[in-house]
């Protein structure tokens, strides 16, 4: 029997949905059966973002709401929302994260004429103040890296790069490790503890720094894990 | 004509050739052609360190000497030391370093029960403090992320991985992405400037927290690159 049978579905929020990053993930992972809503402050942009992915998949179960409609109803939810603003919007959001697997993708960038940097957060990283924020959430930092052209784009898979997954909380990871399959094909990297999302968030930095000089989309990929 | 004849040879210096990392690294570069001095607080254990190297490749050109000898002769310094002591022993060699490239390998890390995490480094990075340090240093961040024992093995080139080179100096950045051939037989990835070693030097934690996971030593690779 295919592995590919044995794959569990969940119900996914994608706050900060109409963005380039949480659109790109929301293509993914409708595409590979699991429901997804489209949370943003606007329901009628979520929805209009949901209807994009729909008219590329018309089988996928995807919808827009409003964010805390969205976060409600779901059981992961993925934060793939600037740094700007990212405190207040967890805090109004944190009764509906509450004992549920929440995924950070948020990368604290700065840009400067030397380009771009991570920028000093004030508890680490942005998945470790997401957690500080929300009663019982199981924060996992993942997905930090993958360009939202190429999630956007006519790749199969992104199987040249790996998602690292970072997290407290062993089967909230899990839930990362295998939602990277309708990324990049294969389980994400378990990177440790929560905190290495203060390395994980910064390195989104090197991957634009690498590619303005080299007019590409990089992407990281670890070598060395067994079984590949 | 194969390209390896065009390729520069240097007088290199490695800091703290005594220890794994450098160690490892002089080990690539003899085998390359590089003139490599192994620097040491004491000429007697650099000189040990060099025998070993000498033993496994009976052409090379390696010696060892007091740090400080070892620097004044190189056209090419390169620190492989801990990051403890890292800002005295700089100042102490800083004269022997003015207008030299200088290549920073060090990896400010702590570890405790939630394993490795990158420290807190006053100057930002190890390298931009090296660079504050030494007057008309041509300092660049690299070759942080190899591991030590891959570096001592058997493999012919560490082609699953790449060298990620930062630097605000061109010429000297050319100079270490050039050197990563002896270890990864490919350029090194030019990651950008010098404060980019924010993020090369703590992504050793990552990597030391995947080896940790799955037993292994793991290595980053960075997909995008043209002509690879």
């Amino acid at each position: 029997m295919a592995r590919e049978a044995w794959v569990t579905t969940y119900r996914i929020a994608v706050i900060g949905g109409t963005g380039p990053q949480g659109k790109g993930l929301a293509y993914r992972w409708a595409k590979h059966g699991h429901e997804v809503v489209l949370g943003s402050r606007s329901a009628d942009r979520a929805e209009a973002a949901a209807d994009e992915i729909a008219d590329r998949l018309p089988d996928a179960t995807v919808s827009g709401a409003e964010n805390a409609e969205a976060a409600a109803g779901a059981e992961v939810v993925v934060l793939a929302v600037p740094y700007d603003g990212h405190d207040d919007l967890v805090r109004s959001l944190a009764a509906h994260l509450a004992g549920k697997v929440v995924i950070s993708c948020v990368n604290p960038l700065g840009f400067d004429k030397q380009g771009p940097y991570g920028l000093d957060v004030p508890g680490g990283s942005a998945a470790e103040t997401a957690a500080a924020l929300v009663p019982d959430g199981r924060l996992v930092g993942a997905f930090h890296h993958v360009s939202a052209v190429t999630l956007w784009g006519e790749e199969e898979y992104l199987d040249h790069e790996d998602v690292l997954v970072c997290g407290d909380d062993a089967d909230a990871k899990a839930v990362a490790v295998e939602l990277a399959h309708a990324v990049t094909s294969r389980d994400g990297v378990d990177a440790g503890r929560l905190r290495i999302a203060r390395q994980l968030e910064p390195w989104t930095a090197v991957l634009i720094s690498i590619n303005k000089r080299y007019k590409t989309r990089s992407g990281t990929a670890i070598s060395g894990i067994p079984g590949r």
